[in-house]
């Protein structure tokens, strides 16, 4: 595919630049560019930069408040519910994690449901922010509704994501972080672009049916809980993203279900609105508050370990670890640059102009 | 298959006087029959009374101590540790989410990782001790090493499930029970008896190839983590599989990846063994630290509601809620009765015969 490489720095500095622009503060703007290209940086293109023109639209469209108060709504010893104010989730899941970690300091652990927010980026970096506190860090969060439940033609849960980040000693963190459908919606971009089919399991059509047409999303089908269908598990991945709806929806007061605001600014509100914004749900455990951080972190390095020096099927050179390519890929992007497609190089340039910016030239 | 009914009653009272004959006390007697009988009347017959041989045969072979001194060896106002003295997990699991409710009473959440114990039956049980309270109940375990990750020959994971328990207003409660393979042990029976073959994605062979054969792990194969493969999202069942492993064991102090202790006695124990028996993760989050129980309930209703009344795929009859299976089981168990396989009654009649016990006639 053409493609032209740039910097973090110079995708950082145009990113928080168009922030800025549309009204956030400099704080707020460092804070949703740093979340937002953690997915460049990790190799999850389809959350990344690719998606700062309809964070943009949304702005434009009034669904996202650049100048959000975010605030506290009600709360306990270990828990907390949080009002976005309509802000960027890439804004609101941070402040909710670090709540989290400070209820978890006192607490031992910190839970934090959040309503009233937007999409916010991969659920990783936030996750991510417990590790440098000895903490175990969770994050989850509703996404519009694309995916049909097994046996259902419609589509009822967003891909649903959940991130579980545990620290190590040695060993890098342990990072599992994923969807709760068989595949996200980035690998089905990858697919259309290759002109390839999909494997089995991944999608079905309109009807229900199931299909290997990585554009059935357009024509009206559905993506599939992690399983594909009911034989191989399909209803784990259903009640998977349920979990993920439940606690970031229905302990918030958020958008639930297929009622959760799409992502497209162009794609019309549904008429009914059980909540407000989207859900995230951001949790916080404090290794010491159940055994001495240092011995965790020795058992964890043992256990990756015992996982690394596993025996491996033919033709495959290593088990990996949950987090192993998202952090290998970080390492090669931050010394020699991401990659961005020409069509999403053409998509910031729309950007930049609507904003008088200058795209970067490329790095490399 | 031959098979016989019994009554609830019927087994509870058999069961109970086994446990009494291996030295439990009437009260944990009585705990850890409701623990194990409520497999037989959800329908998950691989965890119930089926079970009871295997139990004893544990402690027959010092591995399981029928006079445990559970207690909390670690906690700060949200968490706690529970050592389970080697106790049945039937009866440690219950204590340890007692504990998660009386935290989450006081804290908002209550979350408990235990060590030092053994398997605990379903998980469904102890998460839905929650929901009398207004709270969401969640339960998972570890277990002995049947799962290869991803990429992997080596069984480092056990099925390790995931129950998480959410209660509703005028609908019934949420109930997600899952084990993080494709397919759980119990499937592989069903399917050995009929002489059937498995459908692509539960098992390979002991060199890592994919499999069709039901007999699999006997012949040192493997179960898969749900998904199955790399293509169909196996990395995600595994992550999530690790991830019980690192709640129940490295946050504990249990044993954790290929060194949990096998359930079958005559397994040996693995030579090295970096912890204290099995180890278990029990949560409880009240509803009203978050939101209004009210409020929550009622949305519960709302979301329930949404997906009973989505469109079905062709040849389906309805979009299930997760927990609607095992609860129309339950219903009908109570009522008709429980059926046990001929060669489940005859493991209970040398039980029975060992301990000087009659077992129970069919009821109908």
């Amino acid at each position: 595919m053409p493609e032209q490489i740039f910097s973090y720095q110079q995708l950082f500095n145009f990113t928080k630049a168009v922030f800025q622009k549309i009204g956030c503060s400099d704080a707020h703007a460092g804070i949703a560019t740093t979340s937002l290209i953690s997915a460049d940086v990790r190799g999850i293109d389809s959350h990344g930069i690719a998606r700062l023109s309809g964070y943009v639209r949304l702005w434009e469209a009034q669904r996202i408040n650049a100048t959000p108060a975010i605030k506290v709504i009600h709360e306990t010893p270990s828990t907390a519910v949080v009002d976005g104010d309509k802000g960027l989730g890439l804004v609101v899941a941070p402040f909710a994690m670090q709540i989290a970690i400070e209820k978890a300091k006192q607490a031992g652990t910190g839970w934090v449901s959040v309503q009233n927010s937007n999409h916010f980026g991969i659920a990783g970096h936030h996750a991510m922010m417990a590790l440098e506190h000895d903490m175990i860090g969770i994050a989850m969060t509703n996404a519009s509704p694309l995916v049909a439940p097994t046996f259902s033609v419609d589509k009822m849960l967003g891909t649903n994501p959940i991130c579980v980040a545990a620290p190590a000693g040695n060993e890098p963190a342990f990072v599992a972080d994923l969807a709760t459908t068989t595949a996200a919606n980035g690998k089905l971009e990858i697919l259309q672009r290759k002109n390839l089919e999909t494997p089995s399991g991944w999608v079905q059509d309109k009807y229900g049916n199931p299909s290997n047409d990585p554009h059935e999303l357009k024509k009206g089908g559905a993506l599939l809980p992690l399983g594909g269908d009911r034989e191989h598990g399909s209803h784990k991945g259903y009640a998977l993203g349920a979990v993920v709806d439940i606690f970031s929806a229905l302990l918030s007061g958020a958008n639930y279900a297929p009622w959760v605001p799409p992502f497209p600014a162009y794609v019309p509100m549904p008429t009914q609105q059980p909540g407000k914004g989207i859900g995230h749900f951001l949790g916080a455990m404090r290794i010491d508050a159940f055994r001495s951080a240092d011995d965790f972190k020795k058992s964890m390095d043992h256990w990756i370990q015992g996982f690394r020096s596993a025996k491996t099927v033919p033709g495959e050179e290593k088990v990996l670890i949950p987090g192993d390519p998202e952090r290998e890929m970080e390492a090669d992007r931050l010394k020699h640059g991401i990659p961005l497609l020409n069509m999403v190089i053409n998509d910031l340039e729309e950007v930049a102009s609507k904003f008088n910016l200058l795209l970067p030239k490329q790095h490399i």
